[in-house]
């Protein structure tokens, strides 16, 4: 132990993204990103983007791009945080809506960013266990815990948990839930945007990573009340977005139609790949995200098939922890990546 | 008090950054930004940037960047770390060299951020009080703070501390010295980088805010121990550096010559203001930065001229703080800005 660092940092394991192979023949389905291209609205504006600009600091609140996403979500700019990437949204939620000593809740199996941050910011973390199916679990009314981060679509297993349930859960639950919509945009008939503009315990977050197809550019965003709103605010970096990001989201969140016809396509062929491995004996989840979690039939193991895949070029993403170890986590790519990845399993 | 918040940030007064006006007839020099361009490197590499790969997740650990810095300063990749802008560091190195109930120690005055970040992170501020003069303090030897805080030139007095005098703080200190050198490419006769490699309690962060002209970036690093830079890697949002980020900032450090040349016209322009300042007997603090710390003469308060510089849409900084408020700091622009700044007060 060096006695300059404080303890609770050394004994942390930081969170292991899915991998980034430079071999570019790869067919990377492990990391959940958009196959297909961002907006041409987002090149025009990085091609007449400014780069004199650059000398200059960044508008500290990105008010043009709050602004932008309380017209879309028919909020005030005032219930808007706009964040690097929405794990910096998940980071400070986890800051502002603990105490000293307090701790937060989430499913198990969900997010595996989760109890990192929590072990980051050093809150204890409780786990509410999920059925067998992923389906709901009610939390125990004594978890103290001051906030519940629930993914919907939960990931790795793309259960979407109806607004119905989610509600009465939120009228329940005594702390603040935080809502993370990562791959909401994947989902059908779901709109949780009216709890994150009434209720006072409410924060939903979601990222221009998946459905905006702009992983690369780390863009998030946080609706809610004003004063919890205002909490994040007063913790996030003062500049915490650079000005091309501002800029980039800003021409993204303008061509909401692009967004939604890709999504449309990934829908389509998570669908068909979906009926595909089921014929051939693997189980799926039902899934509302951009992925989908398959167990293997019985004589393959999920390590195994990884294994597998990735000597045949094909990245997936396989979670080692006791609930997630017998799936694989498959990442919905174009026709062709799916067509090459039914193709590899068929030869397991 | 909301109980869904966490006290101590809802006591939390925010970091006031300077002044970001939408009025472009203003002549801007409240927030040491660069005058002069971003480096025509960074220009093509804006151009060239596929923005197709935006739709994947950037590096996350900025390697191509943490190797060109590491090239630069002469020490490992594992000496660096990148973050998003100085700020970042700032606050990781803050959380992961204080433990609960511990505290931060920083001179006074100095860079307003520093107990702001303290505070967000609910660890105590020490202060230390600098002589009349903005010269060096030693700090009592019983300070009991685990990081000090020692912007180096200091901020906002432009005054350089000797490097043998911050050696021999460095090895007395029995906690973490954070070399704060936003400004050091203004600096002459200084290169602290040394320290970084040699000593395991020293780290050393730099920006591209100012001298790269590239404060709309946000990029900011560290050099220092192996160990030291791992627990900030630890700490970090797990994708901190959006693609453009790293990309654009690898091209500035590539061309160090643009930064160079800017920071010599930048030095030479604070010579010729300072000297003319002092003509008209004004008390101005020796700079090594891209700024003036600026007492007027007597028949006038640092208020009074502010305000007035204000009417005449030139904005400069003011810090209404116990040991600032007697002063102005002036960024230093291009020379016709200063001529302008200098005609300005000259009405008087």
């Amino acid at each position: 132990m060096n006695p300059l660092i404080r303890p609770s940092v050394q004994q942390l394991t930081a969170y292991t993204p899915g991998e980034q192979p430079k071999d570019s023949g790869l067919i990377k389905l492990n990391t959940n990103e958009n196959p297909y291209p961002p907006s041409p609205a987002v090149a025009r504006a990085l091609r007449e983007f400014q780069l004199e600009t650059l000398r200059l600091y960044p508008d500290p609140i990105s008010r043009s791009l709050r602004e932008r996403i309380a017209a879309l979500h028919d909020v005030s700019p005032e219930q808007v945080f706009v964040g690097n990437g929405s794990d910096e949204v998940l980071r400070l939620a986890i800051r502002a809506f603990t105490r000293s000593g307090g701790a937060i809740a989430a499913f198990d199996p969900t997010y595996s960013l989760y109890p990192v941050l929590a072990a980051a910011e050093d809150v204890g973390y409780r786990s509410v266990p999920l059925p067998d199916d992923f389906g709901w679990a009610d939390p125990p009314a004594d978890l103290d815990a001051s906030l519940f981060c629930l993914a919907n679509p939960n990931a790795p297993t793309g259960v979407l948990y109806p607004l119905d349930t989610v509600e009465d859960f939120c009228a329940r639950f005594p702390g603040v839930v935080l809502l993370d919509e990562a791959y909401v945009d994947f989902a059908a008939d779901y709109d949780a945007v009216p709890l994150a503009r009434e209720r006072p315990n409410v924060i939903l977050c979601r990222t221009l990573s998946k459905s905006f197809s702009l992983a690369g550019l780390r863009v998030g965003y946080a609706i809610g009340p004003v004063d919890l709103i205002g909490a994040l605010d007063k913790l996030k970096d003062s500049y915490n977005m650079n000005a091309l990001a501002q800029a980039l989201a800003l021409a993204a969140l303008g061509d909401i139609d692009w967004m939604r016809a890709n999504a449309r396509r990934i829908v389509a062929t998570r669908e068909r790949v979906a009926a595909e491995l089921t014929r051939r004996a693997y189980r799926v989840v039902p899934s509302a995200a951009n992925f989908l979690f398959i167990q293997p039939p019985d004589d393959l193991t999920a390590a195994d098939l990884f294994a597998r895949l990735r000597q045949r070029h094909i990245l997936v993403r396989y979670f080692p922890a006791p609930r997630t170890q017998n799936h694989l986590r498959v990442s919905i790519g174009t026709d062709s990546d799916m067509d090459a990845f039914l193709a590899a399993i068929q030869h397991q």
